[in-house]
């Protein structure tokens, strides 16, 4: 960690500028903070006009304090923020919190405020957080830099947010649900630090488990997604977004001016560094509190183990519906719990102690469970036999030491609160009803199996040269758009199949065109004035090559004769695609932020309609390509679902890795599309391209 | 009301039977509980064996009260609750709650005790709450009789459920979260009283404005579904329903014996009857508050108010992906709030009141933005100058009398808690995150949109005696699965456009068949051996009806020529399909409580991948029926979204009803599909038709 981040962790002197007796006013607050949180290192007042505030004595200036300071607060009005910054670099102070709002969320004036501070700053010794933030809180250090009260309770969730208003609310909502930080910072308008360089000093913190954040817009996306990968390689990552929708993502930027970016192309990030998106902070939390207690699990089988039938069976449907798995359990474990529990219980899964289970009764149904590869989800519903309390001691105790994730349900209030509270304490995650429990665990598999995905690079032999030649060619031609013809040398140079085709002026051409790509092939008028082909005899599928002359000249008759008056520009001969086969598009666009995007989808209309598409940032590896097929709705139908014939998945990776690698590597292609991209047993191949080149002038 | 069901509501005297003094034994609990809840009627307590219970002279049987007994609770061991009963009926109680276990759920001996009771309770005069139920509550007559401690708050929810489990887990949870009850009614075994008879009752209890329940499974389909419309149509109905998932289908089976039944027919009646469908417990209650408080909205449109840009966003991210429509305020809205609100507020939607919004400033933009169509959130977070309990009374005060409905969300814990319970208390439900509020109001709509759906009936003229005579006809010659051509027939009696079709044994015939059915037609090579007709030279589209010997004799030969050793069963000739158009799928089965379904989704393998499909009871109406398309994710495309040509929705809601109502004509068609349907501007039209009849020997 760079040693001026490491400052903020921990601070042996804390200087407060703008320190005020007001406790109103933001340095009043902050001071009184610091104060009451007991901070055991030295404070330090600052304020030119008063040389006592809050009963400390107070210096006018950073530049007079006697001793070394750490981190300085500074509470400033906006016009004296950039002075004072000024005082500390003399003060050779490593960090500062600017709290003082004014800046870029403030109209014109704080722009140019704001742009003023960020030039100054470029080459300055001191890290800044801020300007406009909440603060900065460390539970351990008893180190509260915020004008918001009361310090929470300290544990392993590093936590940041770019937005102050969700500070102080997910504070004030912690304390009463257990959360505990090793960090809480507000990141304001980042004229300094960013949500990256947090990410990035979080890792380096021994007292971060698990890293969560709540982020608006990312500065810049590369460096945020390199960052992510080295950090959920190590933690559990968490971030939530918002701006997902298009009246979201106009509402971050009248809030901070940050652009919200690409939703997409932040999510593939995310998942694509190993990390997870949480759609709400209830999910973000709740997640967080499962990863802070428990090991991840491996694979998605889930024990449900229960007092009350209802509560099994959502927990049931909730599992399912987040793709695990609630399998039935094998012969010898329903022996083991037959032999403890009695007649009228479930064996099945869930495991239903029936509605008299004691807690001895529950401990016997884990012992004789046991420690496997399951993930285990204890339900507990406040019947008229049953001890809460009793049964979190005998959870904890059965238990203790398993390899895989234990989440309790306590549903209810007051009756199960003691119980849930012992549980947390231990170590077991608890939660009120089972749907948010089975959502946790279900994040917990995402991350595990994101985490075990090899991340191996992917450098087959390709022709790049050609393909530079190729598209340079294009270029000087002036050919901005892409069709088949123009795009399909460029994909073969990159190994990506391409369904053969030719253009031919005449029935002659389409027999030479039709030799050329051998086998039978389909024939399809050209005509600027001709759309739909078939109606007017203008399609023939599957002739010979040696039938090819005599069929394209009864084309032209039958075309003749049903639009006398429309211009024929040629026949097209191609290949006959594979009768089996999944309509699918492969796109590749350029993001702002995160450069090229690579996006998997089904094809035809269904690609706008259902939006069942995944994108991921490029180049990628063929595990990351294989993770891509099976986020797709339309995946069970790729594997053989329903009767339909399984799909070369191994070749469609390969596709896409090669699609993947050819935008990567050639920055003039700013759009390109396989659609249909025909995917079946006999592998992917592109039967359309379409394109864009930028840089043509 | 059935006044014998009238007595549950309001008894003036209950029995218990199985009154013990042990507070441990249901017996014991129910009669303390009863007596803990300050229930002013008279207490009976009947035990064989002691003359004073818990310090209440007990009678040895209820034949031996002197006074009437309205409700009895039998806490009897289950050899003896028949016996019980028979004395409630010998002394004209109306009503009794079994508690008693040991039925059904409890193996084979339990099962046949269940049968003998409902056998003797067919033709008595006293209806049955149970067996092996928690019990039923009313708590402004302070009547608990359940074996589950503490009163919930009286409030105008009317609940019950399916499972015991989860009536104790809400109970001890709904006392945290100010939720109140006019009744809670646990149903058990439903050996009488179903949740149909349930839901009945409370559309005529003056205290239910919310009728809520949770349900497993549905006895009688058909009658659950007239019943709940009829309920809707009066007061909000929010039902859950576990056992979505196969596995969790599997759980409740082996949990109450219920079938859980087709949860899409479930889903469906629910829908069709106007009712609403939660997806988890808290999503019920939260939505059950938003409509016990608020009227109902009329559109879409929500204007979001927030002290805090986050939470504004997350608002409208959630709104979005819920449907709703966060369009920017009109400019005469913007000129009133920009007169009263500071200069950095944002003015769009949502209305940024910024960080130090006082109360007085939500009161100002509440008043600038008056009661209108829109519905309104407004959100708070506690920032530092944030007054919660003076926001909450602005909020009550400025929206008073407002005809649509105002959510909000104080975000946060403690410091937010007193206002958020102000305003649970003056009629604004509060939430703890954008999320659930959102949530809510989108059900809210949902529920409003169901209600005002014109209900009316479809009663076209049809060929009823045509299409069943076809069906005699089919059924005579033993044919029990249909085809496009045995199918067109009964299609076209309801006047269901199918794509005409011809078998031809040969071109002569083909020429005829294209002749017949006029127009550029089809020809398709009829082979057992061939299943990639177009690789074979087997298609052959846009023939002209004067060419169709020849093109027939050409393929033919083609054919031939490619596949020497295939038998040929001649040539189906078919009128061209349009060339535009969506492939759809429409559908009917008949499900064993429901009965017969029709199913609209996406056509082709889209139907199975992405499940995109609606479902619905038959018959139905044409509003419904437009509700229905509306409901499928490709409905934008249908719509003439990103370019598409827009279909014509009117025709396919016709086609639809006119296919229900084929269905719901004729029993013995147990399957009917036609897929693909292809609907366009020029309306909607079977291409293929597959089915089966039943009751064939």
């Amino acid at each position: 960690m760079d040693p001026r981040l490491a400052a903020f962790f921990a601070p042996a002197s804390v200087a407060v500028l703008g320190a005020s007796s007001d406790p109103s006013k933001v340095g009043g607050s902050v001071l009184a903070n610091l104060r009451a949180g007991g901070f055991p290192g030295t404070i330090v007042a600052v304020n030119p006009h008063r040389s006592v505030v809050q009963g400390l004595p107070a210096v006018a200036s950073i530049r007079e304090v006697p001793g070394p300071v750490d981190v300085a607060v500074i509470a400033v009005p906006a016009p004296a923020v950039l002075g004072a910054l000024k005082d500390c670099v003399a003060h050779a102070v490593r960090g500062a919190v600017v709290l003082t709002a004014g800046f870029r969320e403030a109209g014109v004036e704080g722009a140019e405020r704001e742009a003023e501070l960020r030039a100054w700053l470029a080459d300055q010794p001191l890290r800044v957080l801020g300007p406009n933030c909440l603060g900065w809180i460390r539970p351990t250090r008893r180190l509260n830099l915020t004008f918001a009260p009361g310090m929470p309770r300290a544990g392993p969730l590093g936590f940041f947010s770019q937005s102050g208003a969700l500070c102080t609310a997910i504070l004030d909502w912690s304390r009463e649900h257990g959360i505990g930080f090793s960090v809480f910072a507000s990141l304001g308008n980042q004229a300094d630090l960013t949500e990256t360089e947090l990410i990035e000093a979080l890792v380096d913190d021994p007292e971060t488990r698990v890293i969560l954040g709540y982020v608006e817009g990312v500065a810049d996306g590369r460096k945020f997604f390199e960052t992510l990968r080295r950090a959920a390689a190590c933690k559990p990552c968490v971030l939530m977004k918002a701006g997902r929708s298009a009246e979201g993502a106009r509402a971050v930027s009248s809030h901070t001016g940050a652009l919200a970016g690409s939703d997409a192309a932040f999510e593939a990030a995310v998942v694509q560094a190993g990390g997870i998106r949480a759609e709400t902070l209830e999910e973000l939390f709740d997640l967080a509190r499962a990863l802070a207690a428990q090991p991840l699990p491996v694979g998605r089988r889930v024990v449900i183990v229960t007092n009350g039938g209802g509560l099994g069976i959502l927990a049931t449907d909730a599992a399912r519906a987040a793709g695990l798995d609630v399998a039935p359990l094998e012969p010898a474990s329903r022996e083991r719990l037959a032999a403890v529990l009695p007649p009228n219980a479930a064996l099945g899964n869930p495991v239903d102690l029936v509605g008299d289970a004691t807690a001895a009764r529950y401990g016997q149904a884990l012992g004789a469970l046991g420690d496997g590869d399951a993930a285990h989800l204890v339900l507990l519903a406040p019947q008229a036999a049953t001890d809460a309390v009793g049964v979190a001691r005998v959870i904890l105790g059965a238990t203790r030491g398993w390899r895989r994730p234990v989440l309790a349900v306590f549903a209810g209030g007051g009756r199960v609160r003691p119980g849930a509270q012992s549980l947390e304490e231990g170590g077991v995650p608890c939660y009120t009803f089972p749907e948010r429990a089975v959502q946790a665990l279900a994040g917990m598999v995402a991350l595990a199996e994101r985490r075990a995905l090899p991340r191996l690079a992917f450098a087959p032999p390709v022709d790049r040269v050609g393909a530079r030649a190729h598209v340079s060619r294009l270029a000087a031609s002036g050919s901005a758009p892409l069709g088949l013809l123009e795009g399909a040398p460029l994909l073969e140079a990159y190994r990506v199949p391409v369904l053969g085709a030719r253009a031919a002026a005449d029935a002659a051409g389409a027999a030479q065109a039709a030799r050329t790509l051998g086998g039978p092939v389909a024939l399809k008028i050209l005509s600027p004035d001709i759309s739909h082909k078939t109606e007017v005899g203008g399609v023939q599928l599957g002739v010979a090559p040696e039938e090819a002359a005599a069929a394209a000249d009864a084309l032209l008759a039958r075309v003749g004769a049903a639009r006398p008056t429309a211009r024929l520009a040629g026949i097209l001969v191609q290949r006959m695609a594979p009768a089996d086969g999944l309509e699918m598009l492969l796109g590749a666009v350029r993001d702002p932020q995160f450069g090229p995007l690579v996006v998997l989808g089904a094809g035809g209309i269904y690609v706008e309609v259902l939006a069942d598409t995944v994108t991921r940032l490029a180049p990628l590896g063929l595990h990351e390509a294989r993770a891509m097929i099976d986020e797709l709705r339309l995946a069970p139908a790729l594997r053989g679902a329903r009767g339909r014939p399984r799909a070369d998945l191994d070749a469609l990776a390969d596709v896409i890795c090669r699609f993947a690698l050819l935008v990567a590597d050639e920055p003039r292609l700013l759009e390109l599309e396989l659609n249909p991209l025909l995917v079946g047993a006999a592998g992917a191949l592109a039967i359309d391209v379409r394109g864009r080149l930028g840089g043509i002038p």
